[in-house]
């Protein structure tokens, strides 16, 4: 068996352990700081201690695993991305970038070379903002740059904070509250994340790789809702009515023209309104609905977009409101900044997948992930995803092990052919 | 005190054990077949007895009050509504015709009159479609005009059938499904029913009472869902997604679209989507919700308007599904058929109203009413609203006991001045 046979392997056994123990039908679930991830993170020391990789804990619980390279004193490389997933999602988001990172690390211990620079497969905390309000959690935390406040945000299932959950795990909220530092940019070479891709590009266009040219950046309401007057569906006249309902499909349906203009002049966004209820200790059959709750994710690789698309947001908000007598309240908008990748690098990645016979394409990435925080602090950084069959943040998403096994070639290949 | 302020006093007391005993904040709850409509039918049964009225049941629950005329074979009056409410709806909607009979009959007690036609409060189960997804179930089932399949119709909160309610009642759903009829519509001289109105029409016209010339009919869809597909809120280009939500939207908007075609033709309706909800299980917040569930209830006083909207719901649906990606699923069709109420009996309660210095104005009715049972049956049918200050269906909805006693000082008119 070839180092890379057997590295493909060894991982494709530990997507197994992760996928029976953390099974929740249809589908896995694994909570940022939560059992499902503290097994991942648990299971995956495991396998650092199995090859023999050394081992530290950052005050947010983010674990790094490293093979010390031959002249440790140089910036390291980081491979990494987090073990965290969405309720009832796919076994494969976040995970594939650790396990591809193991399986280099495997890969080159069976060939028993040793790489010039440390290289350290790190294990990135609570990356999916379903669970608490915040983007890029633990990499943010990981160069002590989290907001204090972000300490008392609350998990969706839980209602418990941030700090409470990490005081559960014997965390330290504390020293990440302060802003303490485990990375330093100085002291990393350059970060690659492995991810599966979370859309069909790559699957339609028949490629197993790709490279990301930038990651997009978001605007988000958790807690909209547009508040109406209950009523009686059959005696109050049209003239009368503030249904709830009818206020938000206009809103859902204006704020579509307004993607519809931004596409006619070749600029690109995601609008997204989700979790839509009306109140189910109130609403009837046969009432007018005076009130219905929803949440907005709006993402896009440029700053502009997403603050034009926010003005409109607003506009069309206003404009429903007076028109239709109800009104909107959005709550507390979040968000992320858009990323820009390191052209260089991604280069040096495209060269590699040459000399490897790999097929890759440039394309944007829709969803945020870690690998932004490392751009945002100057680390050169790059994403690679693989193909995937069924969409994320599901439980249908698929990988085929021959993609997982093309991205780990990649890197193997990248880290032989790059000289110090 | 005069006989109508101690029959006012009288319907004051009664509303308010009415509203302390089923209370469900907000508001009051009182199922049909459940513990809030037995409360109701019991206390009003033992109002009868203190009246000295004659006393009956139906197969189905409903209770019939009669007060003996001085010529009891000939066909009687007979004035009623139902008990039951909305889930958290308020305390008058069908609860104020049952206690604008028992206080006719008061007054006409306690001014020693006896009318010469037998007049029977009637205590109606189960108008509110609510909870059994049956129009008109306690008066249809009275005429022995309810489908065997109707006994097997589920409660909405309890999950148990019609046939296991009545059961544990005592009842005996097996003469109901058997089409049992306890009312022969050829033994009835008149039915008028009071009732809030529950839009804001006469409150808005400074009117406190109005004289409804027809009962709208109605189509509806109480299960309806807008099928797309899970996918990841940022990764999935636009062109790749199956938005329920966004198909969802443009549906109701569509809709809306042929509301106003409708109301530029001069033409009435009322379209209502409610009970909206994306599904708790698997939506996210970074998720494309892949379902969304809705109710639509759709009334109309014209037949033709009902089946026009029908055909233009289902182009509606059918143009989304194929431009969105998503399909509309709507469940099993219920509804009612619309109801002309008598003409001539509509003006002999005007002529009283004159006589009594009341005003009232003819107007349609949007919502359903038991009363569009009796006109079904071919009996002379009136139906008399109540000006009501916050809508029906909610929490929320009034009633000023001086409108009430207006309705009764009608109803004492019109019988005094009704010779045989």
């Amino acid at each position: 068996m070839s180092a890379l046979d057997a590295a493909t392997a060894f991982a494709e056994g530990l997507f197994e352990e992760l996928r029976v123990n953390t099974t929740d039908a249809p589908g896995i679930t694994r909570a940022a700081y939560g059992a499902g991830e503290e097994f991942a993170h648990a299971r995956v020391r495991a396998a650092g201690r199995e090859l023999d990789l050394d081992e530290a804990t950052d005050a947010a619980g983010n674990l790094y695993l490293t093979l010390a390279g031959t002249t440790p004193q140089l910036p390291g490389w980081i491979l990494g991305s987090h073990m965290d997933s969405v309720p009832h999602g796919g076994n494969y988001d976040g995970a594939a970038g650790v396990l591809a990172g193991l399986a280099v690390v495997h890969a080159l211990r069976q060939e028993g070379r040793r790489p010039e620079r440390n290289l350290t497969v790190m294990v990135i905390r609570a990356e999916e903002s379903t669970w608490f309000p915040v983007s890029y959690l633990g990499s943010r935390a990981a160069f002590g740059g989290l907001p204090r406040e972000a300490l008392e945000a609350r998990r969706a299932d839980s209602g418990l904070t941030l700090r409470e959950h990490m005081e559960r795990l014997g965390l330290d909220p504390e020293a990440v509250a302060r802003g303490k530092a485990f990375l330093d940019p100085a002291r990393i070479h350059g970060f690659i994340e492995v991810h599966i891709e979370q859309g069909p590009v790559l699957e339609r266009a028949g490629v197993p790789l790709g490279l990301v040219t930038g990651i997009a950046g978001s605007f988000r309401y958790r807690h909209g809702r547009c508040l109406g007057a209950y009523g009686h569906s059959g005696a109050v006249p049209r003239a009368y009515r503030q249904d709830a309902v009818l206020g938000f499909a206009h809103l859902v349906a204006a704020l579509e023209t307004s993607w519809d203009g931004l596409e006619r002049e070749g600029l690109g966004a995601t609008i997204t309104f989700g979790e839509v209820a009306t109140d189910p200790v109130q609403h009837a059959f046969s009432k007018v609905p005076g009130e219905v709750g929803f949440c907005l994710d709006v993402r896009s690789e440029s700053e502009g977009v997403l603050e034009r698309l926010h003005a409109e947001l607003m506009a069309h908000a206003d404009g429903i409101a007076q028109r239709r007598g109800v009104r909107f309240e959005f709550g507390a908008r979040t968000g992320s900044t858009p990323a820009i990748l390191d052209p260089a690098l991604r280069g040096e990645l495209a060269q590699a997948a040459g000399r490897a016979g790999l097929r890759a394409i440039e394309m944007p990435s829709g969803a945020g992930h870690d690998t932004a925080t490392f751009a945002a602090q100057g680390v050169p950084a790059s994403l690679i995803f693989v193909r995937n069959q069924h969409g994320s943040h599901n439980p249908l998403e698929a990988m085929r092990m021959e993609d997982f096994a093309a991205a780990v070639r990649l890197l193997l290949a990248f880290l032989a052919g790059r000289p110090a």
